[in-house]
């Protein structure tokens, strides 16, 4: 792979409810798929809980081995969002009421509506570059590398779009898929011969069960579409030699 | 809480799949639910790549720090499946052919059919303890504290029964919910006192979207019915006195 011009970014899922089962992650799919389509490559992923120690010391960790680090989690008005807190102690930035947010949301809420509990979702840390919220009102913000978005899957889908021109990426990282009936152990010998003529390729190998039946799907990941196009022919070369039935490409 | 009796585990998921967006995890709320089950507490989840120095740097971490650690992903036969190999590195231990296993599999397919991809399962580091899987046959393993599974969740599900005797837990987790029609901010105060009242009860609060209408669940974690139960009837008290509707409890 060509790590030199890669950008990378970490994902920090912050919540005792995706921890404990109780509720499934969906938002680490959602920012990997718009971050792959403008170039940015996720290199790590971590959920932990609402303990303000943990969330201080990961970011702190994060921010300095990836280009980004995007939060999700922990921004509402309840008193298990400590997000806001959180990200300022690690920033060693004053926690304060951001005066833009404050006018976001007075002009969002009806007249009287705008409560202690709302108010507390526009305490951030100083100077935070605020990314706008479509969906619900209550801005997600920004302090140099850390984009902090919240849990709610709809609302932090609406919010990605917003953020595009300050995340810069590489090329973008293309991806092509065959999938085949037969089981993984029939081609892993070819597929290593493969993926060693290609390293700049990075092929993956996963088998799945549709409609009763078993198959194992092929996926090439690469910036270069013309290496991903040697390299699906390779494969295509060994499966036409094994008589394997191509399912899907 | 109780932190002196906390048995705790971390989740480690090893794959390009998950990081890409391309498949979505589910072991993890699986895995979860289940340890919760047996009084194990999740204190962390990662997602990684598939690159041997990673996962090797990310167990020895794991493994220091937690009581026991989860792996999915990465035990099947294809170039891509490093998880067996990269444990034994971390433990310094020998990767090799586990008699075992071999004889394992060697029954379960037909003659013949237990060829060099499907041969590639049963290397795993020296003396490790199988975990049988009884839909697949390749089996997991488990060194210390570490135990490796497989990323397919039908399979993980199917093995983790035989797992029960080898997990020491505390006190079960136990969980109440009470699910209001209202909007956090209206009941951030009054929870925030609750809690404070509680530090023995973990209360986490989640807004939902059902039907078209807005909610609240407030979910209520502790190793002690007896401390929910007083948790969950201040909450109910304030809940009367605002006129707020439960939905469902």
């Amino acid at each position: 792979m060509t790590k030199n011009t890669k950008v990378n970014a970490a994902i920090l899922i912050i919540g005792n409810e995706i921890l404990s089962g109780r509720t499934q992650d969906t938002n680490t799919g959602t920012i990997a798929l718009w971050l792959n389509s403008i170039g940015v490559n996720v290199q790590e992923v971590r959920v932990i809980p609402d303990i303000k120690k943990t969330i201080i010391d990961t970011i702190n960790k994060l921010r300095k081995f990836n280009d980004y680090v995007f939060t999700t989690g922990g921004i509402g008005p309840t008193h298990d969002d400590i997000t806001a807190e959180s990200i300022s102690k690690a920033f060693s930035l004053d926690y304060e009421i951001h005066k833009e947010a404050f006018k976001i949301l007075e002009a969002y809420y009806k007249p009287g509506e705008f409560n202690e509990g709302r108010q507390k979702m526009v305490w951030m840390p100083k100077d935070a570059k605020l990314i706008l919220n479509p969906t619900s009102g209550a801005p997600g913000f920004n302090i140099e590398n850390v984009f902090c978005l919240p849990g709610v899957p709809s609302i932090l889908k609406s919010m990605l779009g917003g953020l595009k021109n300050r995340i810069v990426g590489g090329e973008p990282i293309l991806s092509y898929t065959i999938s085949l009936r037969t089981v993984e152990s029939e081609i892993a010998k070819s597929l290593t011969i493969v993926q060693n003529n290609n390293e700049d390729v990075e092929i993956g190998s996963y088998p799945f069960f549709q409609a009763g039946k078993l198959g194992v799907s092929i996926v090439m990941r690469s910036e270069d579409q013309f290496k991903i196009d040697s390299c699906s022919s390779q494969i295509l070369d060994f499966v036409k030699e094994k008589k394997i039935e191509v399912v899907e490409r």
